[in-house]
């Protein structure tokens, strides 16, 4: 069972998540991946993870059921084994740790990374990142949807099996609330100022009809990267096909090349977004993990970034790979 | 050179630190710690090192001159050979990342830990802790002194010599500045409420005279430990010598516990204080690094932690060691 709780007396939380009863030796090292013969998102081992709540097949949207699992499969959404919080006495929704936390498996293939993905599959990702937050957004006192993809052990990735997860809270988190009012007592939307900003400009790295990719002027970390619908879009439940075939794109490029410049380093990337206040502007963060959050941010929550965004920019954008000059 | 630079419309900041001259193929992976042989820490590299600012030794305070470096020191203060901030340029302070970074080397020799300190050595750290903190609060422009401890290759630390870190700051971090607004509205100190809540109670780790230590009700990493004056001090100047040994006292049993449940973990401890408003209340965080900040505590601010703090503070208090019974 989890708890959420409030910080003594800042507006902060977290997730008290004991459920796996954890002893102090657990905490001594970070576990190995499992190899691929004993991975569970993998296609034939349906029966070895909890039923999943949607299934894409063949372009129909599936559920498992006690009698019957779904096989050849494209995405798979399952509940999160150890969930951070789950359904369940939500007549105390903080204390209960109340919530929903699923997995989202990109694909059956153990050795896909998402940027094989191709056109067909990235947007049908798109489509289900789309529908999962929707569904859960709509649940009972569910204030926000995080969904987010750890991609690596050392962005705290468990699996290598190429995976997003969704946690549904009963509040509105820190990070957005923070934001939100700022929006408010502001005249203009400042994220369609920033999309004026930064297009075209000395951090730009990719550009198409309905999003633009740039290294954010206040870059918290090496080669951070934001994708902003160039239109005022609140969340995902806003998008056109077109919008998630274009952001699907986006994310594409700008993976392939970190990928490329970084020697397919670790990453985060994290949907920022807003159901219920259309003041909110929909953006995707990607952070490769290059350094480590250290006392200094710590103590000051001001990140120290040995690469200017001007320069990262230059780099997504002119050299080949990250290996190849000097 | 380093710019301090303000996001597009948040109070949060990040610092660019250039210096380096870093190319995308240094971010590949973290480096390994030097061997003992070439550590310019040790005693006897003193002229490997940038001329120290401070030296302690045998009672007295002294300083590196051109013609003459102090040997058979105590505790050495050098700045930061590649300094996320530096004085010069001050008409400018943020764009020209105007600031102080020093490096307090905290023994000469390369293989003791803070653990293995003697009480006059501690006691001693933490005097120049008190000294160093005091004298950059002073220079002009400076709103805000960062002092941290990274230990560990996983903490952030570059060197496996002991040794802590001050950033100097010409603004208010955010991680205060939010504090402070909510403890200007309250009629009571909130910090001073938390001494009488966590102290004697299931969350208690330690007390003496003058500290209480205890595993917050808020804990947003496993085993993490605040360490709070009883008393309402506001910084390390308004601490009395009995004091500064009741801290010392404080750090090295908690550490000294820590090392035992988790074997030896990497950790962050970072000072919160402010010289410029009585209305704060000192208090020390000690972090162990046994997780990683993933995709959902980017996106929410919002930290799960496995290990509640009660449990954290039973093993602390009742466990010789963390891997002895199961």
């Amino acid at each position: 069972m989890s708890e959420i709780r409030k910080h003594y007396f800042l507006e902060e939380y977290c997730i008290i998540a004991a459920g796996r009863g954890k002893r102090p030796s657990d905490f001594s090292s970070s576990p190995e991946f499992q190899n691929a013969a004993s991975c569970v998102f993998c296609a034939g081992k349906e029966d070895k993870t909890p039923r999943a709540m949607a299934v894409y097949k063949n372009g129909r949207i599936l559920q498992d059921s006690i009698s019957k699992l779904i096989r050849e499969w494209q995405i798979r959404c399952i509940p999160n084994l150890y969930p951070a919080l789950s359904p369940g006495g939500a007549d105390t929704p903080y204390q209960s740790g109340y919530g929903f936390h699923e997995v989202i498996i990109e694909t059956p293939q153990h050795e896909k990374k998402l940027t094989d993905f191709t056109d067909e599959e990235i947007v049908l990702l798109m489509k289900a990142y789309r529908d999962r937050v929707m569904y859960y957004w709509k649940q009972p006192q569910i204030q926000f949807v995080s969904l987010f993809k750890n991609w690596g052990k050392q962005a705290g990735a468990s699996l290598e099996h190429t995976h997003s997860q969704l946690i549904a809270l009963p509040l509105i988190p820190p990070s957005i609330k923070k934001e939100l009012d700022v929006i408010h007592e502001k005249s203009k939307c400042p994220y369609c100022e920033i999309v004026k900003i930064e297009s075209s400009n000395e951090r730009s790295v990719y550009e198409n009809k309905h999003f633009i990719a740039f290294t954010p002027y206040c870059s918290k970390v090496p080669f951070e990267i934001w994708i902003l619908p160039r239109e005022h879009v609140s969340h995902f439940g806003g998008m056109s096909e077109r919008m998630l075939y274009s952001l699907g794109a986006a994310i594409i490029y700008v993976l392939s090349r970190i990928e490329a410049l970084l020697a397919f380093p670790a990453y985060n990337y994290m949907f920022f977004q807003l159901l219920q206040d259309d003041a909110y502007h929909f953006n995707l963060r990607i952070q490769p993990v290059t350094s480590k959050m250290a006392g200094f941010e710590k103590n000051t929550e001001i990140f120290i970034n040995t690469m200017p965004p001007e320069k990262a920019a230059y780099y997504l954008n002119n050299e080949i790979s990250g290996l190849n000059v000097h």
